[in-house]
């Protein structure tokens, strides 16, 4: 898509509702020969990954304190010395004249104690996620035919699991599991209720779309949560799929598959 | 200044350093007549002076929270239903598509809960700091020769006091005033050591600008802390004086005046 017009080149490190990772030093890299400004925004992954500025090579990336345990309301713009840069808040000229208004000190102290605490915790952490996120889905497959995972299993942020239960719909799986706070796209768009657009783009049919489940696992989840929340999730689909035209349908055409 | 093109205007309800009240009402009523849309910014007033949408007549009012005891970086702009609006950040839709981001939850409580306490509070206050800074004024001028108030005496917020004092640079008195909080202009632009653009709009001279000191009396002062604050500005004031050839000059020539 790049072409000799292109201006910026802008590439999410980590996407928000599958979690899948981008190879950015590489896309930086084409960005760079094109010659087009990069940006990536790491807002998912700072806090799980290791981000190396000059190993990514980009020209601007930015954070949001409240995706590594900070406060809402604050984030970062890093940005690589000698790229353009310009204002679109203008007024008393803080922060060099780059975003003018007052600064919210006890968020800018926030993020700074929560980004030493995540630099200190991020290996263990990311470890202790990724085992927490296997074993949700190992129980979940164990029970559940039929599940497809959106997105990678390995090129994956550690605390993101994102599965389709095929026959049951993703909406009516939220309201049955009021336990658990999950969602089914992202918390942006979480006011419309249509197919998410990143399950759409990864090609998947609305059917699937629609039954998807987005799970995020944090530092404050422990084994048995993650036992508990499997055995509800299973017990819901298994209600919600006993009620559903669809999923008969499924299991039947399946069943014509397999014995033609 | 309204001409048949101008499409909004837009003026505090109360300067930030010399605390003037604007005629906000009578200004809105001019912009509404030549067809423009009228924005008041009401940082420094919300808090100290009733705030009626209605009887001001705007289009457009904004609000900063850590004006009125709330956190610092948040803020509100209040619209008249039907009044124009368009985003300048765009993202997720939050906030109905006008300000896409993440809110800052705890500014936002924080804020309500400031705003509450202002309204319970604001007139009492009101009274009170107004009392405070008249205390202050009338113990600097009882000692102090060639003071210069910056601004109306009256149409004034009540925290606010805003002085000259001829023949000693405001720099100079502030670095003789550890023990203070003052400024010699906005917060804004205390970067910058260039006599305040708003003294000079008034008319004021170099001289009257530089030597400009602005205190802000708030909810926390006392009677105490006032009469302290006016025995230091007096005394740095005298000692400043006594090393100043400006005021050597200033006193020569009034005597000069008083003789012919």
């Amino acid at each position: 898509m790049i072409t000799d017009d292109t201006a910026l080149v802008s590439v999410m490190h980590a996407n928000n509702e599958i979690g899948v990772l981008q190879p950015i030093d590489a896309l930086a890299r084409l960005a760079a020969e094109a010659g087009a400004a990069f940006h990536c925004d790491a807002a998912q992954s700072a806090g799980s990954l290791a981000l190396d500025l000059t190993q990514l090579g980009v020209d601007y990336l930015s954070l949001s304190a409240h995706k590594l345990y900070g406060p809402k309301g604050v984030g970062a713009l890093v940005v690589r010395r000698g790229a353009r840069l310009e204002p679109i808040l203008h007024g008393g000229g803080h922060e060099r004249g780059l975003r003018s208004g007052t600064l919210p000190v006890a968020l800018c102290v926030g993020f700074g104690a929560a980004a030493e605490l995540a630099r200190e915790r991020r290996e263990a952490d990311a470890r202790r996620l990724a085992a927490l996120r296997d074993r949700l889905l190992a129980r979940l497959e164990a029970e559940l035919p039929e599940l497809a995972v959106n997105g990678s299993r390995e090129q994956r942020l550690p605390g993101n699991l994102n599965v389709s239960f095929l026959g049951a719909e993703g909406e009516a799986l939220l309201a049955a599991l009021p336990e658990l706070a999950l969602s089914t796209g992202s918390a942006c768009t979480s006011a419309k209720r249509e197919a998410s657009h990143v399950l759409r783009a990864l090609g998947a049919d609305e059917a699937r779309a629609l039954s998807a489940l987005r799970f995020g696992i944090g530092r404050g989840n422990s084994e048995d949560e993650i036992d508990r929340a499997a055995e509800l999730v299973i017990a819901a689909t298994r209600r919600l799929r006993a009620l559903s035209p669809v999923w008969d349908e499924l299991r039947r055409g399946r069943k014509r598959a397999a014995r033609s």
